[in-house]
């Protein structure tokens, strides 16, 4: 076990809704001062006042997110400039699109058990909204706009922590959710009005194939190896990926009530949506200290993440 | 020591050049078929073939591009489809700019030196050139593109490892160095002919002035920390940042002879450049095996990684 703890989160979700067939997203509206660094700076300030940390207290910032801000400079350094200016804390995006938290606490958990960091704090945010196909109807129905963060430290208890994670990619599915346009694939240069090369394309039940011939295979092997079966999590934190998550959870043996499904009322996040349905479940006291939580989702790539944590 | 080693290596850097007052800057020519994807995908192969290992024997791939070639999905999973479909190879992208390869080197080395992974191959890309701006003489004089590509695996001989690293960011300097248009800060579909947001944006003085004023200090502490100093050290390999290098590597109180300077052939590759450059040293026999290695380098951010290496 890699011996972490979460000793803060906060979430900003914007307060401007849409309604597609009584699911609720939650969009930043046209012509609003808000947008995906400012949702970022919201939901790391929460986190950093939920901590009871100041920022001179964290000793990385770690972006998650998985559609940037800016090219250059990388995500977690614009977001440094908003709440770290004038300290050196190194800040670095960690990236596996939708699954770019689990992947990143993962990886953090490694560093932080070695000593090289106490308090990484970590950000994703995601404005969906602006890059979304009015034509194709299944994305442009799913997805919502909001960030979340998470501080995570040293833990001293011996039972917090990270006690298996694992990622695999299968690139037969690379094509299947993409925004192909805006960097040098295709660049913005290039962009012609009308262009659907810049917008997310995503092919839903090619997804939903994907998933079903190799998640299930991948599910068995982690709890082989892990040791832990479905009975002994206490609550599943999946992505919530589509209106199809029930029937996912269901093809992996995990039953209704164990798994966090608040899709109807926030949609689809991208990266936003495991840390935000993580600190979630917290509020809503569903996860409460010392239950072993699975972390679950599918990113595109194809990747999916698992990991499991004592919180 | 974090017991890894270097066991393959290569590089691809594009046949056409254009030279500015005699400094040579390799680039993709404009309709060639030649891309990010593709340069990235010949230099892994060139690093598997190098090593001699087929790409079963990899158990992560991470790219540490500092551009990306899609915003979704990351680029390590466009790069995997090219060379590990069929596979399931994690595939993650790290990001700290054009000094992407030491922050995932040092990431990584905890994450290999604990057993999570055995070999890694870490791939940089960059086609800057898509990117520069012709009225900003500059950087458009600076810029080259190209690839390279390194096998990490853990090492067995207790000699090869990473000895220190840091990273420190100063967002300062986070608009001194920029693309500012392509994701969700300036959006594609916002472009407008003409349009100079779009576009590598560098300010050059203050990007010195910022690194005169905080790298001395960091490399005093690094010196201090890891236990080293620049006598200890056999080669230094910095990022090919600028025709200024000599006089930052004076200021630094390295001396001539001591670091790798190819900026008049190939100019700055963005994050290619530091591998490179390390494996430019290793094929022209500045670099031999159980050298100490120092890889430092300044990235948009600003961030400034150093990372100790025995070679």
């Amino acid at each position: 076990m890699r011996n972490i703890e979460i000793t803060g989160y906060g979430y900003y979700i914007p307060e401007n809704t849409v309604e597609f067939r009584g699911q609720v997203r939650h969009r930043i509206p046209q012509g609003s001062s808000e947008n995906q660094l400012s949702m970022a700076v919201k939901a790391a300030q929460r986190a950093l006042e939920n901590a009871s940390l100041s920022i001179n207290d964290i000793d990385c910032i770690v972006s998650t997110s998985a559609v940037g801000i800016q090219p250059i400079p990388c995500t977690a350094a614009l977001i440094h400039e908003q709440i770290a200016k004038g300290t050196s804390i190194p800040a670095m995006d960690i990236n596996t699109t939708c699954t770019s938290f689990v992947s990143a606490l993962d990886v953090m958990s490694y560093l932080i058990e070695a000593g090289r960091y106490n308090r990484v704090l970590m950000v994703a945010s995601e404005m969906a909204s602006g890059g979304l196909n009015p034509n194709q109807k299944e994305s442009y129905e799913l997805f919502g706009d909001g960030a979340a963060a998470v501080v995570i430290s040293k833990s001293s208890d011996g039972v917090s922590g990270v006690i298996y994670g694992m990622q695999n990619t299968w690139s037969e599915g690379a094509h299947d959710t993409e925004i192909r346009g805006g960097l040098t694939g295709y660049l913005p240069k290039n962009y012609v009005e009308g262009s659907e090369e810049y917008y997310f394309d995503m092919k839903g039940l090619r997804i939903l194939k994907l998933v079903g011939r190799k998640v299930p295979k991948m599910f068995d092997e982690f709890k082989e190896k892990s040791g832990y079966s479905v009975t002994d999590v206490d609550v599943i934190v999946p992505h919530q990926a589509s209106k199809a998550l029930g029937m996912i959870m269901h093809h992996l043996g995990i039953p209704e009530g164990k798994y966090i499904n608040i899709v109807p009322q926030y949609g689809n996040m991208v990266s936003v949506a495991i840390p935000h349905a993580l600190i979630w479940g917290i509020e809503n006291g569903k996860i409460r200290k010392g239950d072993l939580v699975l972390l679950l989702g599918t990113a595109a790539g194809l990747t999916a993440n698992m990991l499991l944590l004592r919180y």
